[in-house]
């Protein structure tokens, strides 16, 4: 068997690879990127899920396929795929295609390295230091540490991880049932990632204490100085506050300044989760939203979500400056960080986190960046603003659409009051039959293809939607047809 | 501000956008594909950091720059970047190019979205499943459930917090205080995310008892039973079992059938981390290497190593039938995991994992699975194997080759002993001088560009290479070349 050719398929045969992946960039451009990014086209192809597995034939089977039928298969993928660049999907909190940002992703995959040591990604190394230095500088620090989690919600771990580590170094070796029992502090607008990871590292979820926020969503920073007051009572050592710029739902940012205060007076280590409120940064305008984050200890920003950088982008930032990071992480593995090297081995970074290897994710927010500039990217973030505040406006001129309050964000919440509710709001049971309605019409606009928009309850509000203004393609007649189409969708509700 | 145009840039410009894409796929393909896998190129191109720096003209700065500027910024990532695609990187678990993966990592990229509901990520959810229940059905299991983690530490971790929740479910919400102490039981030889992974979780790398193992890397079930007594009679409560198939270094099987008589007799979850050799199971010849895994709890099984998928494909598949997963993980964000919605929210399995959001990381395995079949898959599976063993005898046949020990599977561990070491093995300081010859000739490979191939120590064994043979375009000429490229490096030595 070991003879001296390679193998049928197309391992070596440079000709047939290339023709392959030149027919399916094709594909891509078509369908994804021309298609997919079009107004005249549908946001999505709805399918019931037993008539799509169908439809894709999804089966793995003993035999190989034809180039044909792959290439066929490609182009079913994307056509039942949901256009997340589309100038109407309003879903989540990520939107777009930036053709820089992608450019970088498609790079990135064509070299498939990992981000552990310099040895293998000498490039990479040295780009995710320059990104996070930038980053850093952006929230006010000249210094500091840093590393880019595959997601917020990992982000957001590490930083709790860090902290217990910080204030007790022995739990990385002796557990935490060595410890006393800790609290960590979150507002009740924080994303659920706090109480995910509270029970992934131990914790337990009975141990973050969730403070309370105002009308706006931000939180109420003598609630937390009470919440603090309690747990010390209680006998359990709080250590960390979790602040919010841009909360989920809301898009509310947490006074950091007071927040700050709070900290630096019991001595807690201070996270802001920035994950999508990060990207403001940029503005000089609309920076101020997260005045005090140079106070931080630890800040989680996504450019994935408002810079469109592409899933997934997200740093967690430190001002620490020393090497706490690989001094919480590390297990110098002798086969991978060789202190023998002929460089230096401070470069392998990849002892600085609880993976081992580690995707390339600088590469994609680096190109976009160099292409757009501070200046370019600040633009993306003060139109979408901008956008939004239009968008809020043409609400407010509508029957029929009601705010659920006036935005600080990108986060737009309303309700649609269909016909046959307006002017009942003295009924009994219109907060019930308004609830129904976003279910409704979510469903009618997927199957029709021609937006999406997210809804949730909030406490005890019912369903709401929330429009989210980031795609930077976006145009006021994206938001003129958005409110048009509720309209049109909801008509005989 | 909020005018009707789109931003300048490229947002918005589809002749634009498509015109930079189609001039970067060019560079992607010459550079990265084309250049990139072929043996008359190198394989790296060094630079010391500063000076790379300075090439990579790294600074972010206010100004954006031209499109000529971008695609030559392309073109100097890809220049200094490792090409682990080339048939001489023989450094890591990972290596080769398969344009089937790449195509589906491509489509990936161009889609961008999450797969954490039905709603945006409606082929994935599919196809995710299907992928899943053919990584089970080849492990032996007829149900079950799984997940894709961002790498295979990960993995490891998710089954350690499974195990610890099935067996004290409290701990989600009380977290590890209230139990009492925990222990788990891995080989000397287990991947070092097992620590890292320990003391993430809380449970402190204390609680990882390592068990002997052999001198071909196996781990010793006598020590493991005796192990459990000694945890048990220190009052820990044993709970976990992570054998390794495959492991780091050596490449070795631990002898899962005496494991799983271990777990069974003493009640114990068995975990086995699979990231490196469960590929082996594609291979009706080879596959006897992991009998007994069907007995496993949990099975780590990394795609993107011997089947070439790209960085990340790290699947971690349960026997679990109970919803273990979402148990253990899900929080029900209403936000996102509405009960409202108009289709089968159990199709939302973004509430098993501990992210939000998360990278789609099964169409890469399951186009190229589709383009090969399981005959394919394990054709290349099986070449491999056979290449390896011409390997390992070509240096039996050489002077100056000493192997470290018979490879049961593809890591091939071997010392070059230079001229002046030869006959020499007597001399009191041989061992020492020994250990120093692979630093210098990974020094010499790297700055020539010619190859790469990690070396590490490894107990009281000083340094020796280990050369991963998994590219599947490696033919016995590049396992020649190897051989004679260490000689010619070598030879003043």
């Amino acid at each position: 068997m070991a003879d001296s050719e390679a193998l049928p398929s197309l391992a070596g045969d440079s000709v047939a690879v290339e023709a392959l992946l030149r027919a399916v960039f094709g594909v891509v451009v078509d369908e994804a990127i021309q298609k997919g990014t079009s107004a005249s086209q549908k946001v999505c192809e709805w399918k019931e899920p037993e008539e799509l597995k169908q439809l894709l034939d999804l089966e793995l089977r003993s035999q190989g396929e034809s180039q044909e039928q792959i290439l066929e298969r490609c182009r079913a993928v994307i056509r039942y795929s949901v256009k997340t660049g589309h100038p109407r999907f309003f879903n989540q909190l990520f939107s777009g295609l930036d053709p820089h940002a992608l450019a970088g992703r498609i790079i990135t995959e064509s070299l498939n390295t990992s981000q552990y040591t310099y040895e293998i990604a000498p490039v990479f190394v040295l780009m995710e230091e320059e990104v996070l230095r930038k980053l850093r500088a952006l929230v006010g620090w000249s210094s500091g540490d840093g590393i880019f989690c595959p997601g917020g919600s990992i982000s957001n771990m590490y930083a709790v991880n860090l902290a217990r580590y910080q204030r007790y170094p022995d739990c990385k070796q002796r557990g935490l049932r060595t410890l006393p029992p800790l609290a960590l502090f979150t507002s009740k607008e924080c994303h659920y990632s706090i109480q995910k990871g509270a029970a992934f590292l131990g914790l337990g979820t009975d141990s973050v204490r969730v403070v309370k926020a105002d009308e706006r969503g931000k939180m109420v920073p003598d609630d937390l100085e009470r919440q603090i007051g309690m747990a010390e009572a209680e006998g359990a050592v709080p250590f960390l506050v979790s602040a919010t710029s841009g909360t989920t739902v809301l898009g509310a940012f947490d006074p950091l300044e007071a927040i700050a205060d709070v900290c630096q007076r019991h001595g807690l280590w201070l996270h802001v989760d920035a994950a999508w409120g990060g990207s403001v940064l940029l503005s000089q305008t609309h920076r101020h939203l997260l005045d005090g984050i140079q106070r931080a200890d630890s800040v989680a920003w996504n450019p994935h979500k408002l810079l469109a950088a592409g899933l997934q982008c997200s740093a967690l930032l430190l001002q620490d400056s020393s090497n706490l990071l690989k001094r919480c992480h590390g297990s110098q593995a002798s086969y991978l960080f060789q202190q023998d090297k002929f460089y230096d081995v401070a470069l392998d970074t990849g002892d600085k986190v609880v993976q081992c290897g580690r995707r390339v994710d600088c590469l994609k927010l680096w190109l976009m960046w160099k292409a757009q500039g501070d200046q370019g990217l600040e633009r993306r973030i003060d139109q979408a603003f901008a956008l939004a505040r239009y968008l809020v406006e043409e609400i407010k001129k509508r029957e029929g659409l009601e705010l659920v309050m006036e935005p600080e964000f990108l986060n737009v919440c309303f309700w649609f009051v269909p016909p046959s509710l307006r002017g009942k709001q003295d009924s009994p049971d219109y907060h019930q039959r308004l609830s129904k309605v976003a279910p409704v019409l979510k469903e009618r606009m997927v199957k029709e293809g021609s937006m999406m928009i997210g809804y949730q309850p909030h406490g005890p509000r019912g369903n709401f939607f929330r429009v989210v203004v980031a795609n930077p393609a976006l145009t006021c007649a994206d938001m003129d047809f958005l409110l048009n189409e509720l309209e049109r969708l909801g008509q005989d509700l």
